[in-house]
Parts: structure tokens; sequence; C-alpha cells
């Protein structure tokens, strides 16, 4: 049995699914797993994310330990959000996703172009 | 672009995150990854699913080709429920998914005590 964040579990593909049971926070997480990103340039990077839901999702984040938010006293104030290391280590996750989400969209679907976001393997 | 059950995604991780945005579906194929299974099996091990919602996710599975369901002329009849190639493809990300929870749960949780899932990577 697996207890976290005050749920219990009975497998550990439910306490991730749990947490990524969501339209948005893989898609915050995959952008920053190629570096830190201020607020606006994840506004920016996440396709069609609201500034609230961004604001939301990045505080479940950071409340589940998987990124790290830091003000840097600038005038005006710098924020920046970055992986924790608990959240580095969904690389592996995140590179599965991308994968098999291209051999789906071959397989089940079309690519109609090359986009940024296709080539974004990182850390294999 | 990514065109796949009449959407479009700009990212692989998203056609991805768009099928599993659910909290049912990665557990039956998880559970199909060790073998075909009947449909009662899988209302046994897919923990707390009801009935009802266990047909309606495995319809959602077959129509987006990722099991198969077989039905031998028995009395009485026999369904048995697979993964198609496609769903087969899964398991990087299950295996993956598996190993982050174990990973997340001991970093921010606690684990109570060993159950059977805890153990049942498959194919590494």
């Amino acid at each position: 049995m697996y207890i976290v964040n005050e749920k219990e579990f009975v497998c550990p593909v439910a306490v991730t699914n749990d947490i990524f049971n969501d339209k948005w926070k893989l898609a915050i997480v995959w952008h920053l797993l190629d570096g830190d990103k201020r607020y606006k340039e994840l506004h920016e990077e996440v396709y069609e994310i609201t500034q609230k839901t961004l604001t939301v999702k990045l505080k479940e984040l950071e409340q589940k330990q998987l990124i790290k938010r830091e003000v840097f006293a600038e005038v005006p104030p710098k924020v920046v959000y970055s992986l924790t290391s608990i959240g580095e280590e969904l690389r592996d996750v995140l590179n599965a996703m991308h994968a098999w989400g291209i051999f789906y969209a071959k397989s089940c679907g079309t690519i109609v172009e090359d986009t940024a976001c296709k080539n974004k393997v990182i850390g294999n």
C-alpha cells in the first residue's frame, strides 16, 4: 500500500496517474525538462493554457514537490520555475509518452508537419 | 501537427496524455500487459472499478485500437480482452510510470507494505 499526498494506492502506476490525470501538468513538466523557465515563457510554450490555469497548475506542482519557484529581488521581480530532483526523475515517463505519441499518430492518425516539439526528446 | 481521433495536437506528449487523461484506462492497459484477460478477471484486478465503468472504458480502448475483444462460441460465451500491437507499445510508458510511482512514494509518502502490483514490472 502506498500513501502519498494523503491518499492510498495499491499500485505505483496509480500513484503516478493520480498526479497527472490532468490535461496540463505533464505539459508543464515537459517544458521544464529542457531548463528553468519564467512564468511568461511557460505561458507561451504550454499550448493554449490560460494564465489562470497555469497559475493553479504551477501551485499544485509546487505543493507536490515536483517544481520549485524562485523569486529574485529585481525590479520588476524575476520569478523562475524549475524542476526539483523529483520532477527531473519524470524524464523517462515523458520521453516514453513522447515516443508513443509519435508512434500512435503514425499508426492511427496523421502527422501534418513537423513541429519543434516533435524532436524534443531530451536526455536519451 | 498531429491529427489523431479527429483532434489536433502540437506535441506527441499531448497525443498520449489525451488518451490517458483518465483514472482507469492506464490501469486496464497495465493489467493486460501481463496477458489476455476475461472481463471478470479485469473487474477483480482493476482496483475499485465498477462494472459499468469497466465496460465503458474497455469500449473506449477498443475504439482507440489499444485493445481487442474476442468472443469464443462457448456456452456460456467466453469473452477475452488483450492488447493490440499498438497497446503493447505502451509497455515503456507504463513501466516508467511504475518506477516513478515507487520513487515518489519513497520520497514524499509512505510504503506501508508490499503489494503484488509493486513488483509487476514486465518486459524490462
